[in-house]
């Protein structure tokens, strides 16, 4: 879904129950799945699916995460979770998610995700066509 | 461990926050995870272990959980789970789960696992000496 | 969704990388808490919420559930999750689940949730109400 | 447990299968579950408890947390996690964590953690004596 205020990619996602702890909140770890969800569904929306850009030989594991919590999320609430490519590098990438519930913000962090050779255990150049569609993102 | 009273295999496992939901008590998948710590820890108590019998042609999918809730569980409690096995057939096995804080029961349940041939993703016969040591426990 | 073949709520889930294991599959809790979000929604779709319906005196915990794992479930499947009311006791009542992939059945498994006074820890008759409701569903 | 090279606080954390996903790695947010059991443990230790400093006015949420990446870590690895007091404020407090796997270094980061009055959802100063326990850690 593109937002019409700023046309950046922004992914729903219902709070479940499982997703809060015994504070009444959702635990801090929950919204990281989130991000998760709102990634995938982000590069779904342009035609880019991990299982095809990874193979025997090349993974994308996460390198670096923060996430600032800036208020609370409860069970059941809509989280809107808003994707944004913050930098292309040459063997990795990072993108920013920022989070708001009913319009009000929630989190926002960033991850980073690196290209490897799964052989040794290296980063890699990122595959060309893959890198110039982060690019134009 | 064994425990004095019935020389059952006996596995402690410390409730953490990220167990717990928003009734402040752990979420009922919680108990789940802390039976299959037990489980690997039983199996590792008799010197099996799932990377060295699982290979790239076979699998032990689990078929069938039950879990019966019979009392609370809160963040930081110490829960006691009792791992035996239930029954060992040609394909599949069945063990069962006890868990108890402070003595008293809070859930028991089992699983039911299969030997799978990954090719063809059916049942294949548990390897003899695997199965010869589950009928031995 | 009611679906057009049996008139049951079916809900779907995309399943998340977070759900997986090192099986390549989604790990077998994955499923209840797929169960979980089905759940919420089917209620949702009878205007009843959890949040309405408990308070300080009276909970809803889990007190059983069991599930049969029949089909292999990846990252990025769509899981239907059809739900229904198989029970309605005095101070508990039976969910059933039954999903499916593309068609084909990968789990079907139940949950008994008992009206619970948390003052005491005992299960309590269900509020007339909501046992009507369900009845009728 | 004190490591005899650097003093810190070490705990010790088994990684089990839920923990992974289809990379065969464990899933990212894996470590920040092991970071808490690692915090829990280390809080211990000194004779905190946060059931303890919490109660219906004081919460003690988390408002950041960062985590870099820098091994992996796979089912039934055993994960020694450092715990440090990396920050004292007047309101928050930082944690650090530095993970190894059999000796090599596979992940670091940092929670901060601030104290909240629940009834405004606003910082408020760490109670004293436990701000002088931290300082003194």
């Amino acid at each position: 879904m593109l937002s019409p205020m700023d046309q950046n990619f922004v992914w729903p996602h219902r709070v479940r129950f499982v997703d809060t702890d015994a504070s009444g909140r959702i635990h801090y770890t929950s919204m990281l799945r989130f991000f998760e969800a709102a990634e995938a569904e982000f590069f779904r929306s342009v035609g880019v699916r991990y299982s095809e850009i990874e193979n025997e030989f090349t993974g994308y594991p996460r390198v670096y995460v923060d996430c600032n919590y800036t208020g609370a999320v409860v069970d059941d609430d809509l989280v809107s979770i808003a994707v944004t490519v913050d930098h292309v590098g040459k063997s990795s990438f990072t993108l920013g998610f920022a989070a708001t519930v009913r319009g009000a913000a929630v989190a926002h962090g960033k991850i980073v995700i690196v290209c490897m050779d799964k052989a040794t255990q290296r980063s890699q150049p990122l595959p060309e066509a893959f890198a110039a569609l982060l690019r134009r993102l």
